[in-house]
């Protein structure tokens, strides 16, 4: 039987399954809102129609890395380009697993930190938030070290918890953990706050960056950002060509005109503002600190809660276990799509 | 030190390097020569226009999936697509390895086989191919059984010598190794015959294709074809979204109009004979069978040859080591490329 020669490990695995995308209402994927506007498309179908389609991509993203790097404040050779975060972690795991490896991580976090973990053949160690879903810090660096981890990742913002760790904290993990340190800044234009300046202090800091929260999941672009040394050894694992010339066109002139993320950012705050406000005033619900493009909300019956909205075909996220069975991932929509869900919700 | 946590088995991996691009005559890639035409580069750029950019793609890629199935004569449930081959090896080589667990191909054949093995934790074994550089099949069967492999990854038409292994002995191998058979079809379009007829035939049996070579190098697609229980193993290690919606929508608007990648072949045919033709005229070349879009020839001081073009800014692949020292690879070019090529290499 062929099956025989299967990954036992991978046994119980579930293929990932996005499901129905075609609600009206799209409020369960942390994407942005808002399409680029008609005249960066349209500049966009300009370049793309002067693609060279038989050559390969430039196998490092040279420009793309480059105007990323002038958009984050760092430097080009410091930036890594992947397709999506997703890449960015795979990556990160193949570098540095060998297999029963341990890798930390907070539960809730975002899921394919798991995952990934898994099929490198490591061992995810979840450290559970408190009842406010909180990270005892000082418990999850004794953790990791106790534990012998050889990866920490940890998103700030959380995902889905919308919570964020401070500064302080983020320090005194780099610090404490003997690991290298992955700090997925997914969020992190919602929020406004990084660690990226501190790449090239510590040995052991990785930063992720994604343009897929900023108005761009369509193309498929994350970043990873780190000191020389550990760029040379995600360097190795990198395969070559991975981002394809198109994502890299599109980026580039996103990226030469940054306004448009600062723009739509802009507005996704100010949304955030408005359903916070409005869902706060609802009976019975409690609302997560709420730091990045989604709120974390309980209420009772989430559940059915969230059948009842697919019915008026608005999705969000739900949860099946765990502290979030009770809870609601609500990405911030347009003010109608927010108007849509309020009305629903209650 | 960081570095005492890095994997040691990586140690000596080097990081891949694509070196300089910009030769006028750019033979070492085996892409296509020629790049789409107006029309349908106008065609895909007022598509990109339209694109939604701020949605995640079809975590399935399901129109291009259907899409290629026709092209390729089998059923979309059997196609799975991937960010180029390089990435369906990668999942193939994450589904199936555990540490240590051992990989058999040919030597030479493509070189990605070998290093995702090693990502993976796998250990590539190596069978050299003969004199000719024909494969010796029954000895190869023998090696894998032996060794106990758990994959076996053949390109055919091979890359880089040109040569193909014949149909019986592609099902000889098949049916003889107990483990996944992996052909790697992507140059398939300039050999004409195929395996995929026997994708539900066999239970271990996966066809590799690409549309790298026949003129979309830039987009990144590849695909991989099999039964459905192999499939159902894949897609637990497949991450989401892969395949970005750029390259999802500009290959649909390729496949809808195959015409266009047949005269792409058609020409890049019409070149490889004439350029072999010549070739073949000068003293002291030996030409290999070339049954894809490039032309593996043993010309005395190789390298030397190699540095001359260089300076004409023609760049063809070359080898450093083993059975290729001597030998040049070769992609067919444009009439205009290969007369530059032709006038140089002498």
């Amino acid at each position: 039987m062929i099956q025989d020669i299967f990954r036992k490990d991978l046994g119980d695995f579930e293929s990932y399954s996005a499901g129905k995308t075609d609600y009206k209402v799209r409020l369960n994927a942390n994407e942005s809102f808002t399409n680029l506007d008609f005249e960066t498309r349209k500049e966009i179908g300009t370049v793309i129609e002067n693609s060279i389609y038989n050559r390969y991509p430039d196998p490092d993203a040279l420009e793309v890395c480059d105007l990323y790097a002038k958009y984050a404040n760092v430097l080009g050779i410091n930036v890594m380009a992947g397709n999506g975060s997703d890449e960015c972690i795979q990556i990160i795991a193949h570098t540095f697993l060998n297999t029963g490896d341990k890798v930390a991580m907070q539960s809730p976090d975002f899921s394919m930190y798991g995952l990934y973990t898994k099929v490198a053949g490591g061992i995810p160690i979840e450290f559970p938030l408190g009842a406010e879903l909180e990270l005892d810090v000082d418990g999850f660096i004794s953790m990791a070290n106790s534990e012998k981890v050889k990866i920490v990742f940890l998103s700030n913002p959380n995902n889905p918890t919308g919570n964020i760790i401070k500064r302080e904290d983020i320090i005194k993990i780099i610090e404490g953990c003997k690991c290298i340190v992955v700090i997925d800044e997914a969020y992190f234009e919602f929020y406004g706050e990084s660690i990226l300046d501190k790449i090239d202090f510590y040995d052991n800091l990785i930063v992720l960056r994604t343009c897929s929260k900023i108005g761009l999941a369509a193309i498929r672009l994350g970043f990873m950002i780190t000191n020389n040394v550990l760029m040379s050894e995600l360097k190795k694992v990198k395969p070559p060509y991975n981002v394809n010339s198109i994502t890299q066109s599109i980026a580039c002139v996103i990226l030469k005109k940054p306004e448009i993320i600062y723009n739509n950012v802009k507005n996704i705050l100010a949304e955030r503002v408005y359903l916070w406000e409005k869902l706060s005033c609802i009976n019975g619900i409690k609302l997560y600190k709420a730091k990045a493009n989604f709120i974390l909300v309980e209420i009772p019956n989430a559940l059915e809660i969230k059948e009842k909205l697919l019915k008026q075909s608005i999705n969000v996220r739900s949860y099946t276990s765990g502290k979030l069975l009770n809870c609601l991932r609500i990405t911030i929509g347009s003010r109608e799509e927010n108007n849509c869900l309020l009305k629903n919700i209650i």
